[in-house]
């Protein structure tokens, strides 16, 4: 049974948001949605938690360490979420801070090119050279991503490999989103279920060709074989859901070491909210993360 | 629980179709196909229908009517399927000629243009040529179509209400397709299960611009308000499954008089085998398409 505050949450967002809306996600709507974004999250860090701004040669972010240690072996490459658009760091910094502390490792928040200030592979270059100065700097580098977050873990992943570079570690997608023309059959039929996300939308304004048959555009047409574990977490509700459920298909017949959680009765990126659930599953993930990583310290 | 009949199929086929296959569809391969379509289903029409050819103003097709009775006042347009390229009117002549006698009309199966002949739009312009034809000669029209047939039974449809014209009366489909990108869950999730077709294909040569977000290619995007009744047929297992799915939801919600008729343990199309489970589906197509028909006799 959900918690009182899952109830609450879900209650709250059906208020404002309605499976037949489908606005055009035009530049002022991203820009206003960012603002609206580190308004509706203001959070203090804690007092044990450095952060260091980063933005040479292109490495734009945030990193969390520890005060008074050492950097970790391992890092946490985080990648939020957001339509490619209306993501923010400090709208996802808690969560960053919670999943470092809860893996034992430094977070590093990629601070990558959005809609409208860029577009496709924009993104893609900025995490691919954010994961380049973490691999140079740490023996090992796992990743996060929370729905577009998880999309670029998938793509950064499928470009390293195809580049034969070494790959990360460990990966952990929530809410992942692997096709970007949202034609799924869980867009049509969760469309009245998910308390967050309206279906079936138009494709987001980040790609210009939304269509293509791109692993790095849609990571549906990706090759998995040789993949690091992977843990996929999403809600039962979501509208995104078969994308999580095509994504662990695919994962198992390419022989990855997939596993995948699916929240009974809870939405795209529940993460991203304060209630049990959430504190439960930045616990499981952390485990995931540091699992077979050298010790920290 | 399934009959001998059934499983017969189902393990006969399972030798031939393997979920890894992936064979581009050719031109020598498609008429390959149509020709071992017609040797495999071999038929001799039952004495009393009387068969008609018609090529005449771009009207190519069969008539199947009773001999020594006046034309009936509904007329069942058929439409074979066989991914726009590898169906004939021969291999379906069964399938046409009792439901037919299942609805108690006369059918027209229409010879319309297939890969390689014809590229998108032409199966589309034969057979609103075709509908045209029959709405001349008959009181009423409904339409039977299977897998791409079904598409193409959408697709009329949709074009006839674009261009405010009179609709089919009825309409049932039988293993629709909806969308030309083969990227639905059911395409991943079913493709072990599913003893007839491969998932998540390449898109079929026959058109051009698979991707396009056209409804006439892809009836996913159609707006179903004022469709006429529908019945939609499909087998649980097939890897098409999640079009019968989202046809029925976009249906439902645009208030169409639509049923979903989901056949436990079956396949793409099942109908075009001799099987128990066919008589019967056959029989309850029959009573759908003459519901509320004015009587033929």
């Amino acid at each position: 049974m959900l918690s009182k505050e899952a109830q609450e949450a879900i209650a709250f967002s059906r208020k404002y948001i309605k499976p037949d809306q489908d606005k055009p996600l035009t530049p002022e709507i991203a820009l206003a949605a960012r603002k609206g974004g580190d308004e509706g999250n203001k959070w203090d860090l804690p007092d044990e938690i450095e952060l260091k701004t980063i933005d040479q040669n292109g490495v734009k972010g945030e990193f969390y360490g520890r005060k008074d240690q050492t950097p970790t072996k391992t890092v946490l490459l985080f990648l939020h979420g957001g339509a490619y658009a209306t993501g923010t760091l400090y709208s996802r910094r808690k969560l960053a801070v919670k999943l470092g502390k809860a893996a034992d490792m430094d977070v590093f928040a990629c601070d990558y090119t959005q809609y409208p200030e860029g577009r496709h592979p924009d993104a893609q270059n900025d995490i691919l050279r954010a994961y380049k100065y973490l691999r140079d700097k740490y023996d090992h580098v796992v990743v996060f991503g929370e729905s577009a977050g998880a999309t670029l873990a998938l793509t950064l992943t499928l470009q390293l490999k195809d580049e034969q570079q070494i790959l990360p570690d460990r990966i952990a997608v929530f809410s992942p989103v692997i096709n970007q023309l949202n034609t799924a059959a869980s867009e049509y039929l969760r469309n009245e279920r998910d308390p967050m996300l309206v279906g079936a939308t138009d494709p987001v304004p980040y790609f210009d060709e939304p269509a293509k048959k791109d692993p790095l555009i849609s990571p549906i047409y990706g090759d998995y074989r040789g993949f690091p574990p992977l843990l996929i977490n999403c809600g039962s509700e979501e509208v995104k859901y078969d994308s999580s459920a095509i994504l662990n298909s695919l994962c198992e017949k390419a022989g990855v070491d997939v596993q995948w959680h699916v929240w009974q009765d809870l939405f795209h990126v529940f993460v991203l909210f304060d209630m049990p659930e959430t504190d439960l599953a930045i616990k499981q993930i952390g485990e995931f993360l540091q699992m077979g990583m050298s010790k920290n310290d």
